[in-house]
This record gives structure tokens, C-alpha cells and sequence, in this order.
């Protein structure tokens, strides 16, 4: 049996994917943060190896013909596809390994169409036309402290402003409690709540972004106006690389793009602004990568395979 | 000779100055950042000792009846007066040691008037109400990773998220040159630009500050755009804590909100929002220590004094 192998390596999650000619799965894999770049090394590695060997585990790693693997920022590493072809090797998985950008495997998890728009926001947020399946003119993606607007990060530092601006005026609102209580266990003063924050890496306030994802459905007005303000800032993201008129699909990957709170407000502005754009929610952005393999190994693959791998949510 | 110190501790700068009862000038002193909550405390003493020591060279430290010291966020740090005052007397000035905010301190050097608003925007930006000569309601002052909106920190990200945002649509303005040329000494990639960034602690981003305001007097749009975003959330910090129809005076302090630059749109504002308030910018905050020193010590001193010592810049 013919195999292919496809993988993502997000800045939280590693998953990985084992696909036959006809989109049926035959293992999957899940680890901890792998992209090398994004965290130390040694400990990404070792996340992706435990995502790939779980993904083989129940299968002949020799049968693997082609592994596909989305990894953000290796555009400039040329090292990369050696470096992470060990790591499969020592796996069993000896075939060619092809590493794309993390923008492409998103663009294909959600259509097989090769051109259009991709919008990731999970802890972080970016932008990219995608052009003949490879990346076109990006934006945003600077990180936490340049930019990442509208991403998990950002949503999460608005809630502590929301708090702390609650303290200045001395009526905290429920939103600041869920804050105070998630952060340090209960009520304490500004200037505490100011020293917490700070006392851990600033990207942990993007495990904030899930209180505020639930408040917000529950309807606090307070998280709502936070998740509408991203929203719209990830509507400008697209709109920076996205020209008028264009009816290509646009899609949306990363637990806060595609999560139904932020994913609402955000849908409703891209249909108003882009009106015969189909837009899709990647479900699972390994698939996509994937989907690529399988295309590059069987020429002649339909796309029913690719709605049977990757189900992306139709939302327009 | 009776004699009085004042002294405000910045985050980049302490200075100090010692006055008689007329408000003539007897020593000056200047040194780095010498506030030992915001920088480690063996180097911000240091600083302190030295600024103090500059101040007393030309006189008899031991004239010196009172000392008033503006350090921000010692409010719930009771051991300070102890720790500031050892390091007074190892400089000859054996006095009672006053340690008061620097909001207080900085309003206070804008006016001789007991109650009123007064944003300082410098590295960081805070605005308070001063009630009675004390601080009451605060707004923002939460670090460059929670706030600080408009500051000299925000000013610099803003332009380095300017100078990103012109890799992705390929054009890159003159704001952008300046700050490549400054960062990084010549033209880099998007990607470098980032890396760069992130070498340094993050509020060295406002060293870029002085270079938007230079191109924002030579007219460049995109740092007069920046400039005039500034202005409009440091309006929103004084919002935040003054009641429309306020006719008590406004003081601005510190290098950002003090600048002509950002200023003028700034003071323009404030105008429009108060038309009755007095508008004073502040021109050293440590004239705003002594005068409070000297009414102190002497506490019929006139309000002649204040003018002499202060300098308030009058803007409306």
C-alpha cells in the first residue's frame, strides 16, 4: 500500500497525518509545540518526533511515499527539509520530505483551489495571498510585541487592560474577575495584578483568550467588544493583502480564526466586503498538508478525496 | 542658609536641584535612572547618590532643612524613605526625607495649585487627579506589555510596526529608512527587522521615539500620523480620569508629552475638551520637588516663587 504522511508544526500544537489514495486516514499524531525555529530546538524535535512516530505507529513507515510538512518561517532556513528529514528517518519514514510554509498547508486544508487568501490566527495572527499554491504578499506576523493583532496573544492582553482599566475606574466588571481569578486565584490590587502579568513570558496571556472566547458567548459585554475589536482586526489583515473585487476562496485556520465566537463577527465582514468569495474554516491544517502530499504522489487525485481529508466547514 | 532638595527619579533620568526660600538655584544635579523599583536597585541608588551629590557639591549639605523625593510606584513601598534617606546622608544631608509620587511631584512643578489632572508621558505614560496635592484616581502607567499608550515606548513600536507593514505592500516610506537605519544601520529584510527587535529588551523601542518626532517637524505623513495617534490616547488617558467641565489645571510632563511635537495636537485637544482649564507644561519636574520642599519648610512662600523655580511652560 501506497502512503502519505502530512504534518504541521504550530507554535503550540504538532499534528501529523497518514493518508492512503482515497483520503482514508490510517494514523494520526499529536505532540507539543515542533517548530524549531519558534521554540528551543532540541525540545521542538522532540515534540515532532512524537507527533510523526505516533502517526506511524500502526502503519509500515516504509509505505510512506512522500511526507508534506508545514512548518512557519523556514522560508529562509535551507537546512530545514535535512534537519527534519533525520528526525523522520529515525521514525522509519525514509521517502522524500518537502517543507512548505505554514500559510500553504492552511490555504490547502481549507480548498484545493490554488490561488486565494489565508488568514491563521491562533497565539498569533498572519496573513497571505496564496498564488499558484506557494505564499504570495503577507501581513502582520511580527510576534507579540510588533503586532499579531486580532491573535490569541492579543485577545488575552486586552483582557488584562479591560481589568485594569476596571481598577482605575473602580468598577470591575465580571470580565476583570474571570481575569483576576484565572491569573491569581481571586481578588488582589492593580499593581499585583501588573507584577503577575509580567512575571511570566508575555505570550502566556494568549491562555487567556479562552475565558474570553466563553464570556463572550455567554454574552459579557465586555468580551464581546474585545472579540468584535479582533475581529476587526483581523479583517484588516486580510484586507492588506487581499485586493477588491476578488472572488478566490478565503480561508480561515488557527483556534481563534476558526473558533465560532471570533469566526462569526469576522465571516459576516469578509462576506460584506468580498461578497462572491467562498469562505472556508480549516478543521485540521495536517490534512492539508497531506492533501499536498497525496497530490504531488497521485497527479490525478480528486478533490471529493480532499473533502474526505480535510472537511473544512463551509461558512459562505 | 536654610536650604531645601527636590528630586524626581525617571525611568532614564534623575535630577535633582536645592533652593532658598527665594527660589534661587544652589546646585543642580543630573544622573541616569535612579528609581529602584523600575531598574535594579544597587544601579539605580547609585545613580541616585550621584545626582544628589552633583546637587550639594557647591553647598553646605548640612543647610539642607528638608528633602522632597518624586519616585513612581513607591506608594505601597513604606521602606523607601529609610533606604533613600541613607543614601541622603551619605551625601552630607542629614534631613527629614520625604518620598512622594512622581504624579504629584509632576504636577505640582506645573502648577502651585492644590488640585487638577497631570499626564506624564515619557518611556511610559501615566495620568492621575491630584486632589488636596495628592494623587487620586490613575489611569494606564501598566508597562510597555499592558499599556502605556502614546508613551515613548508605544511611539517607537508604532513605527517599527509602520516600517513592517511597508515590507508587506513592498513600499517602503522614509519613516521606514530612518528606522532600519537606526535599528539595524542599513537596509535588511522584513525578517531581520523582527529579529532585531526582539535582541533587545522591548523598551528600547523608545529610543526610536526622538527619531519619529524629527520626522514628524520635517513633515513626513507617516510619522505625523503616528504623532498624532499619540496624542490622541494620551487625550484618552486624561479622559480617563478627569470629569468633563473640569476648569482646574492641566499639566503635562515628561520628554514625550512635553515635546513640541506631540504637544500641539495634544494641548489643541485638551483645549477643545476644557476650554476653561489652565494648560502647563512642565520643565523639570525636580523644581516641582523643591517648590513642595519649600512650602514645607517655609510655608508662606508666594507663588513668585513657584514661577521662578518651576518655569511652567503656559499654553492656555
Amino acid at each position: 500500500m501506497s502512503l502519505v504522511l502530512g504534518l504541521d508544526a504550530g507554535g503550540t500544537s504538532t499534528r501529523c497525518l497518514v493518508t492512503d489514495e482515497r483520503g482514508v486516514v490510517h494514523g494520526r499524531g499529536r505532540a507539543g509545540g515542533g517548530n524549531p525555529i519558534a521554540r528551543p530546538p532540541a525540545e521542538a524535535l522532540e515534540q515532532f518526533r512524537l507527533a510523526v512516530s505516533a502517526a506511524v505507529s500502526d502503519v509500515d513507515p516504509s509505505q510512506v511515499e512522500v511526507a508534506l510538512l508545514g512548518v512557519a518561517g523556514t522560508g529562509d532556513r535551507p537546512e530545514m527539509p535535512d534537519v527534519l528529514g533525520a528526525v523522520l528517518r529515525s521514525c522509519g519514514v525514509g521517502c522524500p520530505v518537502l517543507v512548505r510554509g505554514d500559510a500553504e498547508v492552511a490555504f490547502a486544508a481549507g480548498t484545493p483551489e490554488p490561488d486565494g487568501t489565508v488568514l491563521i490566527a491562533g497565539t498569533g495572527a498572519v496573513s497571505a495571498q496564496v498564488v499558484g499554491g506557494r505564499e504570495g504578499r503577507t501581513h502582520d506576523g511580527w510576534g507579540w510585541l510588533l503586532g499579531d493583532d486580532g491573535s490569541g496573544f492579543w485577545i488575552g492582553r486586552e483582557a488584562v487592560r479591560v481589568a485594569l482599566r476596571s481598577f482605575d475606574t473602580g468598577e470591575p466588571g465580571p470580565l476583570a474577575a474571570r481575569v483576576l481569578e484565572l491569573l491569581t486565584g481571586g481578588a488582589v490590587g492593580r499593581s499585583e495584578l501588573v507584577l503577575r502579568v509580567h512575571a511570566d513570558p508575555p505570550v502566556a496571556l494568549a491562555a487567556l483568550a479562552p475565558l474570553v472566547l466563553e464570556a463572550a458567548v455567554e454574552g459579557d459585554p465586555e468580551a464581546v467588544d474585545v472579540v468584535e475589536r479582533a475581529a476587526d482586526r483581523l479583517l484588516a489583515a486580510v484586507d492588506a493583502v487581499r485586493p477588491p473585487g476578488e472572488s478566490t476562496p478565503v480561508v480561515l485556520a488557527g483556534g481563534i480564526a476558526s473558533s465560532v465566537v471570533v469566526g462569526e463577527p469576522l465571516v459576516a465582514r469578509l462576506g460584506e466586503r468580498w461578497p462572491a468569495a467562498p469562505l472556508r474554516v480549516v478543521v485540521s491544517a495536517e490534512a492539508g498538508a497531506a492533501w499536498l502530499a497525496a497530490r504531488l504522489r497521485w497527479p490525478d487525485v480528486g478533490e471529493d478525496v480532499h473533502r474526505r481529508l480535510c472537511q473544512p466547514r463551509v461558512v459562505a
